[in-house]
């Protein structure tokens, strides 16, 4: 598969076909193999501690989760491919004030069967929020 | 303080001044010292995989993070304790069909400083959607 | 493969065959499908904290690694497959005191290409001093 | 406290008084604040695969977990300051070749209370064997 197609093709899959994506809100800056960079606005609704007016970390869990799993699709070589979490593991690192987030995922093991991704989480790339490391199953169709 | 005024005023705080627990449509069914369990009704927005239609991952990692808090927060005597999540890992065992979740955190270590949490994710007991372990600090206000 | 036939071949590969298992000190108590009993004698060369004469964390996750590995392999259906260690999270709940360890692993889920494992290690049941939770790939030369 | 005195009793300490670290073998190569790099030289003893003759998953988890301990250490600014091991995860990427091994941690939150800290693996710096991320608590004897 052309890589211009596919990177279009799962920008559209992943902000506008995944009801969770767009409750999110979440706009793709960058993706490319084994990296994606992400946008989420801030919203109220976000908000965990309604005094001092920070993300839930429920939020920043689940931006977690879903950057990583886009930067696992980019290694995907059919849309036939199943990619799976496996687990995640996300540390809280600063409170995230109300301002828009923005999350990197990159690829650290591109396997076979198994993928691995680094995230991190920041307002300003020099304070970052909170760093994930997650784990993903996939099944390709035809082995690379 | 009074155990029944405690578990009434968190209660009313965790469901109704939290912005993103009313974004999540969470209910408290049972709080108590060390444990709760939580209902999260089905709602479209919250599917990942569009063609399965199962819960989205992040939004799994979010109901962990949410409930293995609520139960952390059992553990205040005061409510100028403070405690702030230091990390998570959550486990996938299995996807979740577009049924309501419920959701069950129990401290298994409630230290002067730290707290541990284990979670269970589930539509139906006997078959765990997803596991998480949870560590917290808390900064106790007058010591135990 | 006759279980009992498993299960013995399997010990004995693990507590005789395995360099880094001798150096600890293992010895199977129990080992049936998806469930492993161990016991660590004490040694004083497992302390880290030489003041308070506690086990080393080190040594305790070493623990941790090798007894949910163990617990995985009894999924195996030939000794063809192949098991690998994809991640684990080990939570210290109490300092090991300078007495033996005993622990336990037992398999949470048993997929076609994912097996989780939940360990507790103990000197006494009634007071965990660490779970941990790890996650194996394994590759299944029959399918099951 | 003097910062090089601190370190060369913190060297002196790790390398020779604990036992666990001397059953490892470790020898601690550089050591700063906020940073160390240990070297582990191979034995036979630390095999576990003992057909492809690579390091036992169990002895890289106690490598993390000790390199991540000693980074942690380096915040301490008395030597009454306690650290303990709040959790680790520990991710596997490549097997380890019979050939010696180094480690560094770096700390990647300095908090009050917590401190996190980024571990790598490797023989060589190019391929990571693993990568693990740790939490520890701090008991500051005067606060920083």
């Amino acid at each position: 598969m052309d890589d211009e197609l596919k990177f279009n093709l799962l920008k559209q899959a992943i902000e506008n076909q995944m009801p969770a994506n767009k409750l999110l809100g979440l706009k793709i800056f960058e993706l490319k193999n084994g990296f994606t960079k992400i946008h989420i606005p801030f919203r109220e609704e976000f908000i965990g501690d309604y005094i001092q007016k920070r993300w839930h970390g429920g939020v920043i869990a689940s931006i977690a989760d879903t950057v990583g799993g886009i930067a696992a699709m980019t290694s995907m070589t059919s849309f036939s491919d199943k990619v799976n979490t496996i687990d995640i593991r996300v540390d809280f690192l600063h409170g995230a004030t109300p301002n828009d987030l923005f999350a990197e995922a990159e690829i650290i093991k591109d396997g076979k069967r198994i993928i691995k991704v680094d995230v991190k989480i920041y307002h300003k790339k020099e304070k970052i929020i909170a760093v994930a490391r997650c784990a993903f199953s996939i099944l390709r169709i035809e082995n690379k």
